[in-house]
C-alpha cells in the first residue's frame, strides 16, 4: 500500500480523486480528542489513558505522503521502505541506484540527507468552527466557499505568526475540516525539516513480492526504513518516542494504530459513489493502466532504463490494484442499497428545513459529470504529465498568486503553504528526459482521445503538433531541469515569468488561463453547492445519531485500537503470523520474487522461525503506512506498512469480518539489522541488546 | 469502427466479447426472409420487391471479418481499406509497407493475392429447426447444449457432403442460431478463395483522422479498398453486381444497407448486462488500454517500429473506443431500468410454466462471475498474447480433436472449419519476435495479476520464471514462425504433435489440460443454463410479441432500411455531407493528420466541393464495414465504414435520433481514383466513364 509521492507529482494528478456510520467493533479512525477509550475497557479490559494518548501522539509523526513514529531520543524514526522510495532514487546516481541496492550508514555522520521529505508532531488543535460559521453566515454557496477559503487562509496566518514569536518556536498551521464541514480545527504542528536516512534495506527484499503480492497476507516484505530527524545540524532531541518489544504481540493481544490515512469515503452519498464508480475510477483505471503499459515497456529495453522505472512502476501498479478493488466493492449492489438505506432513515428522522440536501448533491454531481474531464485534465493537470510541466506551472501561476495578498490567493499558494512549494522547486531531483516525454505525450493523447480533437484548448495545442512532438519539444529545449533556474524563476517573480521564454513557462502560461476557468466553474458550480449540501447532512447526522462517529480520513491525525488476527478468505483460515523459511520458500529468483545477496550469503545463520509478518483487524488506509502498532503499554511491536486485499473497499465501508492491516514485526528487523546489514550501532539505539 | 482481424488472433482474445425489442423507426437488423418491405412502402413510398432483396443478397458477401459487394461484372468487390489491413501488412516487407504507401494494380496482371480473405454469398438456407428439437428433447441442459452442438455438426457436414456432389459446385455450410435459439438454419454460402487487391489508398488518408476522429462525423477518411475475386485463376464471373451511383444519395432519400453485423446484444437479460458492465467491459478495457501503452511505447523508438505497430494499434484503439463508450451506455440506468421493465412485462404477459428463466440467468451469472477470469484467460487465451502461441495451440488441440469422429470434435474443429484453421496455419505472414514478446510477456503479467501469483495454473507456469524471461525464451527458441513447419504439424496429427520439441508447442500442451477443464465446467454451468433459459425466453417472446422483431446480430446477412440525415448533438446541428475543402482546413501535417504526398501534389487540380462522407439512420455495427449504401433502384450509392459515437451504444439498444451511419461519398472514390491515383482503367470497369 502506498500513498502517492510529491516528487511525482504528475502522478499525483493522474491518479486526481475526489477529496472529501455506525461503527462496528474495531471499526474507527478517531481523533485524538474524540477516542472511545471507553469501549476499549470494555472489549480488551485495557485503559488508555490520556497520558497514553499524549505520548503515542506525540511519538507519531506525519511525513509528506506517510506516517512514521520516533523510536529512539535521538531522533531516529522508523517507517517504511516505500515512504522513502523517492529520497532513495534522488540519492542514485546513473551507475549507482541507492534504492535498488539500499543504503546503511556505517555511523551516524555517513546519514544522507532526505530534502523531500519532513516530519510534522501535532502538538495541539483548538475549535475554529465559531470563526467559519461566523464568515460565512448568510451567503449563498459560492460565496460561503470563498468566504471560508478566505477565513482558513486568515487564521493560518493568525497562527503560524503569533507562533513564530513564541517561546516554542513556529509552529506550521492548518485548518482542518472533519465530518464534512461539521467541525473545524486549528491543527498546529512541530515541522522537522531536516531529515536523513540511516537505513533502507535493497528493493528486491523491501518490495518481495511485488505488485502480485501487494494488497496480499500471508507476506514477506521487509518494508521497514530508519530516517533520523535533525534540528540546527545536529540529531533532534526527542524525549517523547517509542520503545520496540521486539518479541512483538501475541495472537488476539490488543494493538492500536496512531498514524495519518490519507482519504476514504464512508459519508459519502450515494450520488456520489455512483459517480465514482461510473466515472472516477473507470477514467483513473484507463489512464494509469495505459501509462504503466507504456513505462514497463520503456523499462524492458534495457536495465538502466528498468532502473529508471522502479519507483514510478510501483505506484501506477498500486494505484492501479487500489482503484480496481475499489471498482469491485462499488459494483456489489449491497453496498449502495444500504447507502440509500441509510439515507432515507436519516432523512426521516432529521426533518430538515429547506430542500432536500441528498437531492442537492445528485443535481451537483449532475453538474460534476459535465465538468469532470475537462478539470480534470486542465486544472488537475492530468493532460500536463511531466514534472518540468508541474513545476512550470506551479511557477507559472505562484507568481500570479503571490502577488496577490496572502489571503486572496488560491489556498495552496498562502504563505503557510510556499515553504513546501519551495522545498519542491528547489529540490535537486534527477529528472529522466526520456520518462518526461513518454508520461507528457502520453497524457496530451489520452487528453485528446476524452475531450476530442475539436475541444477549443485540445485544439489550440495540437493544432499544429502531434502529442509526440509537442512533449518530445517542450523536453529538449527546456531549461528547467536546473534546479538553480527554478529557484531563480521564483524568486524573480512576475517580472521573471512574464519575460521567460522557455518553453515549459510559456506552455505553461498558454495553459493557465484555461486552467483557471474551469476551476472557477467548477468550484462554483460542484464543490460549493457538494460542500453546503454535505454540511447539512453533517449537522443532521450530528442531531440524529449523537457524536459517536468518526469523520472520513484526511491525512490528518487518528487513532484506531485493534487486535491481532487472522481471517478466513473462501473458507481457509490466514493464521495472523508469517515466518522467515517461508520467504525462501516463495522465492523464485525473478524480480519480484527474488532475495537479494546479502541474505543469500547469510542463509545460514539466520533463524528461519523469525517471525516476518502479521495481520491484525486495525481499520487503516493508504497514509497509515508507517504506522507503529502500539501495545496497550505504549510500546512499538509493528510497523503497519500494508493491508489485506479486503482492506481496499474500507474506503467506502469497514468488514470487520475480513477487512485487515499487514505489519512487519520486531523480529525481523531485529533479525535483518543485525545478521544481515550488521548494523549494531543502531541495533544498540533501538535498544535491541 | 472496425471488426477484429482474424490474423491478429490473439488480439481477437485478448478482447474477447460473449456471444449470444419493441421495433422502432429504421431499426431493425432484419432477415431478408423477414424483411418488413410493407413498412418500407408506407414510410418511403418505396417497393422492394423480392428480385431487388435477392439482387442485393447476391450482391453482398461476407469477408473474414467485415461486409464488401461486388461491383463489376468480373469480380471486382468494394470494401473499406481497413478491411484488409492485415492483407496489405502481410504485401509489405521490412523497407516497403504497402499498408503505409497504399497499393495500386497498374493492371490485372499486377494485382496481389490476399491469403487471409475469403469472400462468402448467401446461396440458400433451410430451416433446421425440427431436427435440433428432435436431438435435445427432453435432454437436461448440459445434455442438450452437447447434442446441439453434435446436430449442428452433423448437419453441416450432411449439407457440404451433397453440395459437392452437385452440379453447382461445393457450397460452405454454417448452421445458424437466430432470436437465442427460437430459430435454427443451415446457410449455404458460395465461397470465393482467391482474393487479390486492386487497390488500397495511403493509410494516411484512408484513416485521416485516425483513433481521435474513429466514430465521429463530420469525417474525411477515404476508408475504401478494392478487391477482385477469382475462380480457378481468373477473374470470377459475378452478373450479380451493383452498379455505382457516382452522383450518391440526397438528403432524406432512401437507403439501404446489407451486410454482416458482428454482435449486439439487445435481447439480453439485465442481469447479463450487468455482467457485462461490472465484468467483462472493464477487465477488458483495462487490459486494451496497458496493451495499447506498451504497443506505442515500441512504437515510439524509431520509425520501423512505428510501422510495425500500425495495424495492431489501430485495431486496440478503435477496441477501447468502442468498449468505453459501450460502458457508458450501461451506466445510463435508464437503459437497465427500462431492461427490467421490459422484462415484467413479459414475464406477466407470457404465463411461463416450470421456473423463472430470467432468476435462471441471474444464477447462470453469478456462475459466471466465479469462472469468467480463469475461462478468459486460459481457454479463452487471454494469457497466451502471441501469434505464434495461438497457431500452437490451435496445432495442438487440432491434433487431438481430429483424432475424434467428426461429430464428436469441438465445434471449431469440425470438418467444415478446418480449411479455415489450414488458412491460417499455413499463411505466408509476418511474424515480428519483439511484438511477439511484448504482447505474451504483457498478458502473462496480466494473467498474474488478476488470477494472483498463487492460482495453481499461473503458479505452475510462473514458479520458475518472470513472465518477460518466459515470454523471451519461449519466441527466440520457437520456429513456428516457419509456415512449412506448421504446416508439417499439422498433417503430421498427433503424432507430430506428441514428438515435438518446439518450445512453444509443448507450453501449449502444457495449458490444453486446465484450458479444456475450465471450458468444460464454463459450458455445463454457465452456456447451458444460459442457453435454455434463453431459448425458453425468446419461446415467450415470440407467443407474446408475434414475429415482428428481427434477432440479435451474429455476423449473419441482414438488411436495413433508413435514409439520408445529420443529428443534433448538444443542440447543435450536424449536417450529412461533408466536402474535400475540409479535410485540407483540418490537416496539421502530423499522423493522423497528416494528407499523403500523393494529395498534395494535384491538390490544384481537385475540386474541392467534392463530396466526402455522408451520415445516415441506418442501424449497423461492426461487421457492416464495407457494407454497401443501396438506393431504392438498388444502385450502389455509399460504402459503409463507420458509426457516430451514438452508434456505439447501439449495441444494446437503438436510438433513431442520434444514432448514425457513415458512408463515404461514390463522388471522392471517383475523384480520388481519377486526378489522385489515376487509374483510369480501374474506373472504366466501375462504369465511372
Amino acid at each position: 500500500m502506498r500513498v502517492l509521492l510529491p516528487l511525482l507529482a504528475w502522478l499525483v494528478t493522474l491518479l486526481a480523486c475526489l477529496s472529501p456510520g455506525q461503527v462496528r467493533a474495531d471499526e474507527g479512525m478517531w481523533t485524538f480528542d474524540n477516542f472511545p477509550a471507553a469501549a476499549v475497557k470494555r472489549q480488551y479490559g485495557a485503559d488508555i489513558p490520556p497520558a497514553w494518548l499524549d505520548h503515542a501522539r506525540r511519538s507519531t509523526v506525519r511525513l509528506s505522503n506517510c506516517t512514521g513514529a520516533f523510536v529512539s531520543s535521538e531522533g531516529l524514526l522508523l517507517t517504511n521502505q516505500h515512504c522513502i522510495e523517492t529520497c532513495l532514487a534522488g540519492l542514485s546516481s546513473k551507475d549507482h541506484s541507492v534504492l535498488e541496492l539500499g543504503f546503511a550508514a556505517p555511523n551516524r555522520r555517513a546519514e544522507q540527507s532526505c530534502p523531500d521529505q519532513r516530519a510534522d508532531v501535532l502538538i495541539d488543535s483548538e475549535n475554529v468552527a465559531p470563526a467559519i460559521d461566523k464568515a460565512v453566515a448568510g451567503l449563498a454557496d459560492a460565496a460561503a466557499l470563498a468566504a471560508r477559503k478566505r477565513t482558513e487562509t486568515a487564521l493560518e496566518e493568525a497562527c503560524e505568526r503569533s507562533s513564530a514569536r513564541s517561546r516554542s518556536g513556529p509552529l506550521h498551521c492548518e485548518v482542518v475540516e472533519l465530518y464534512d464541514g461539521a467541525q473545524y480545527f486549528l491543527y498546529k504542528y512541530k515541522r522537522y525539516e531536516d531529515l536523513r536516512v540511516v537505513f533502507a534495506p535493497e528493493a528486491d527484499i523491501a518490495a518481495f513480492g511485488g505488485d502480485p503480492d501487494n494488497f496480499q497476507f500471508p507476506r514477506w516484505s521487509l518494508d521497514f526504513a530508519i530516517l533520523r530527524a535533525y534540528e540546527h545540524g545536529k540529531p533532534a532531541d526527542t524525549p517523547e518516542h517509542l520503545r520496540i518489544d521486539f518479541a512483538g504481540p501475541s495472537d488476539g493481544e490488543l494493538v492500536l494504530v496512531p498514524g495519518h490515512p490519507g482519504s476514504t469515503a464512508r459519508l459519502r452519498t450515494r450520488a456520489e459513489l455512483e459517480f465514482e464508480r461510473d466515472v472516477v475510477l473507470p477514467f483513473t483505471l484507463l489512464r494509469t493502466a495505459e501509462l504503466r503499459g507504456r513505462v514497463v515497456q520503456f523499462g524492458s529495453v534495457n536495465p538502466d532504463n528498468e532502473r529508471l522505472i522502479r519507483a514510478p512502476l510501483s505506484i501506477l501498479e498500486n494505484a492501479i490494484k487500489v482503484r480496481r478493488k475499489q471498482l469491485d466493492a462499488l459494483h456489489d449492489d449491497a453496498l449502495l442499497q444500504d447507502k440509500a438505506r441509510g439515507e432515507d432513515q436519516l432523512r426521516a428522522a432529521a426533518r430538515l428545513s429547506g430542500g432536500d440536501p441528498w437531492q442537492e448533491i445528485q443535481a451537483a454531481v449532475a453538474r460534476e459529470r459535465t465538468l469532470y474531464y475537462e478539470y480534470t485534465f486542465f486544472e488537475g493537470g492530468a493532460a500536463f504529465g511531466s514534472t518540468l510541466l508541474h513545476d512550470a506551472r506551479l511557477l507559472v501561476r505562484g507568481a500570479d498568486e503571490r502577488a496577490k495578498p496572502n489571503i486572496a490567493r488560491l489556498r495552496e499558494f498562502t504563505d503557510a503553504s510556499l515553504p513546501e512549494i519551495q522545498r519542491e522547486l528547489y529540490a535537486h531531483v534527477p529528472v529522466y528526459a526520456q520518462l518526461e516525454v513518454l508520461s507528457l505525450s502520453s497524457s496530451l493523447e489520452r487528453m485528446r482521445e476524452w475531450l476530442g480533437p475539436d475541444q477549443p484548448v485540445v485544439h489550440g495545442l495540437l493544432a499544429q503538433e502531434s502529442p509526440d512532438a509537442l512533449a518530445t519539444r517542450l523536453v529538449a529545449e527546456t531549461k528547467l531541469d536546473d534546479a538553480e533556474l527554478r529557484k531563480q524563476l521564483w524568486l524573480g517573480r512576475k517580472p521573471a515569468i512574464d519575460t521567460s521564454t522557455d518553453p515549459m513557462i510559456e506552455f505553461a502560461r498558454s495553459v493557465d488561463g484555461p486552467s483557471r476557468s474551469i476551476r472557477r466553474r467548477f468550484e462554483d458550480e460542484v464543490e460549493a453547492p457538494l460542500a453546503a449540501a454535505s454540511r447539512r447532512i453533517a449537522a443532521a447526522r450530528f442531531a440524529v445519531y449523537g457524536t459517536n462517529e468518526y469523520p472520513d480520513a484526511n491525512f490528518t491525525l487518528r487513532l484506531n485500537y485493534g487486535k491481532v488476527a487472522g481471517w478466513q478468505e473462501s473458507g481457509v483460515a490466514i493464521a495472523p503470523y508469517t515466518e522467515l523459511r517461508q520467504a525462501f520458500e516463495r522465492a523464485t529468483g525473478y524480480v519480484p520474487f527474488k532475495i537479494p545477496d546479502s541474505w543469500m550469503k547469510v542463509r545460514a545463520q539466520l533463524d528461519m522461525h523469525t517471525p516476518f509478518c502479521l495481520s491484525t483487524d486495525n481499520d487503516i488506509v493508504g497514509g497509515n503506512s508507517g504506522s507503529p502498532l502500539i501495545d496497550a503499554g505504549g510500546r512499538l511491536v509493528g510497523l503497519v506498512f500494508d493491508g489485506n486485499i479486503n482492506s481496499i473497499a474500507g474506503h467506502y465501508r469497514f468488514d470487520p469480518a475480513n477487512n485487515r492491516t499487514i505489519a512487519l514485526h520486531p523480529a525481523i528487523m531485529r533479525e535483518a539489522l543485525d545478521k544481515v546489514y550488521d548494523l549494531k550501532w543502531l541495533l544498540q539505539e533501538l535498544g535491541a541488546t
